[in-house]
């Protein structure tokens, strides 16, 4: 399923190609988030069209909406959403961090709350499985209890004691399943290991999911609210004990500069709400940092969002322009920006493939985070 | 500038083709509206890729927003907006009619109220007319006075008096001025002519308004509120006296109900938000009807949104799954919604010249009335 192709010689970066029933996505890449069967903004052609290789959609929401049967008759969410490479499926673990959604939690699984609904559902790690393998999904994630940030060492191990729980039945449930979807593809099932900012956590975690030998494992409960440096942290403590043969997954990692310094460490692929929630703040990447677009500094600017971006939108429009969509408050500055971003961190990601495989990995980092940090809009 | 191709034998319909210095446009076509210098969640490119000939922008509220310094600083709104095909500029009149804008109103000009900026601006009809050519637009509309709904035979006498006072000095000034914008392109010039719902009116300011002779003369202040068969024969009262041999233009129309009635009575152009703003409220045109895809009855049909329609939207998604995207209040919709209907009623359009020039189009209206009240959601 995942072969490695190139390794940087000063770093953990590598280069490879994760084959899903759904063709190979070459690593590390970057996925957009689709939790309710969309991008926000982009069109799944448009994300094929820009090289976009994998998007992540989300058991729980789909599962309250539109809810399984639909999904069935639509024979998978591939056909349904008309999107025909690589989709993840996170587990719902991650809306236990919102009381919108969690209700209650034991070993035995999540009472969610359903809020289109008003009315409780309780899954447990199994169910969740099923749910996948409904959905159709190239790669499914393991149920994991996500603990809040900041949690203290009794509450971290005990949600990672869980995580535990629930990664071996999830296994043992797919497993029982010969590891297809229902549609009778291939499903890839990848583990994630937790442990919050704790050191010991952390290591214990990893070493335990990497134990079960899922196909691919991943570094969850970050990027939730903490810091840059604990973050990196933590994700350090986890890579030396996460198989180098299988895929690694850092969940919810989508600023440039996060996605280099993971890939640095060995991390083969990302998912992150970030190019598109930061470009609906008219927050804007270019090669010298972000900018905030709707400054007035910007209302008469005639050049393109990012001069060196060769996306349709910054070939056709100037700051300017989209400066006055935004403050008119039009919905295509939403589109336009979105687009570019997604674009951006496409074309990023395969720079950095471009670079570890021509062995320059590391002076492209390095003048990346030299341009990077020139230009920053708070 | 404008030259007729065929004339339908049973109706007054007819083909042609408007010159304007940004191409030539086949007649009859409709335009969507561009207010705030975009057209709701369609691109430019959008546009022109499925045979849309034009756009209408508006003079006040581009003067208000982003203003003349930076439209003259783009070279007009073309090159800010990158559509290179006819713009038209709406006045300011239909403005007017909102207690948003309209402040008072005299034969000197008009006080709007600015909204953005909460401060009056007062406009007379040159200045209207300058910053049209400021624009750049290829066709200019002249500064008129719309009654409102349902107004007595006094206060509509009054308003076509004005609109009538007005257009006379938009012409005088626009002649002074070569005809021409301020980056020296021919600019076309349209009347328009007014007088509510009241035949004396209506046909006295049509005859008055062709007087002028203008590049083109439009039907306005209808489509404001007025049933559709007091629209149509206020339309009737004033097309007989409309110049066969230019270009007549009924403003904010745009059902296709509306417009193919309108064209086998004479007309050439139109514009409106009906498409753009029907998709918002999931309002979807199809051949067989309207369906208003938010309805449960929509929730598994795997049909596309029209399945004789071949936009990307049909061809990509079903109505099953755009159901879904309305109900979850993702922004897709909106513009997988917006891009079809506008698609569909450029294509109803070029359907409807295809059938004046092959000499059917008695056959094509009757069918296409027959099918299409077929299916109609509320």
């Amino acid at each position: 399923m995942f072969t490695i192709k190139n390794t940087d010689s000063g770093t953990e970066a590598r280069t490879g190609e994760l084959k899903t029933a759904h063709g190979a996505a070459k690593t590390p890449f970057f996925m957009p988030v689709a939790t309710k069967l969309t991008i926000k903004h982009v069109t799944p052609m448009e994300l094929e069209q820009m090289g976009g290789q994998a998007v992540i959609t989300n058991a729980y929401v789909t599962y309250l909406k539109p809810g399984m049967a639909l999904i069935k008759d639509a024979c998978g969410v591939h056909r349904l959403m008309n999107f025909n490479r690589t989709i993840f499926s996170d587990s719902g673990g991650f809306q236990m961090l919102s009381e919108s959604f969690l209700k209650d939690i034991s070993d035995k699984g999540v009472r969610f709350h359903d809020p289109f609904a008003n009315r409780a559902h309780f899954l447990k790690p199994e169910d969740v499985i099923q749910i996948e393998r409904e959905m159709g999904t190239d790669v499914a994630m393991c149920l994991d209890h996500v603990p809040k940030v900041g949690s203290n060492l009794a509450d971290a191990s005990e949600a990672t004691r869980r995580t535990h729980v629930w990664a071996e039945r999830c296994k043992r449930y797919h497993d029982a399943h010969d590891q297809q979807s229902i549609y009778a593809r291939r499903q890839l099932l990848f583990g994630i290991a937790q442990g919050a900012l704790h050191r010991e956590l952390r290591e214990k975690s990893a070493k335990f999911i990497d134990s079960l030998d899922f196909d691919g494992n991943a570094v969850g409960g970050l990027c939730i609210g903490e810091t840059r440096e604990a973050m990196l942290k933590a994700l350090e403590w986890q890579i030396p004990h996460l198989n180098p043969e299988r895929p690694r997954y850092m969940m919810g990692v989508g600023s440039p500069e996060d996605i280099i310094e993971a890939v640095s460490r060995g991390v083969d692929c990302f998912d992150s709400i970030y190019p598109t929630q930061n470009a609906r703040h008219c927050h804007v990447f270019t090669r010298t940092g972000t900018i905030k677009l709707d400054r007035g500094k910007y209302s008469k600017d005639f050049t393109p969002l990012d001069p060196e971006c060769d996306c349709y939108v910054c070939k056709n429009f100037s700051r300017a322009y989209l400066h006055h969509l935004s403050r008119s408050f039009e919905w295509t500055h939403h589109r336009y920006l979105s687009y570019h971003n997604v674009y951006w961190v496409v074309k990023f990601l395969e720079r950095i493939r471009n670079a570890i495989d021509k062995g320059e990995f590391e002076d492209f980092r390095k003048e990346f985070k030299e341009r990077y940090r020139k230009n920053k809009d708070k």
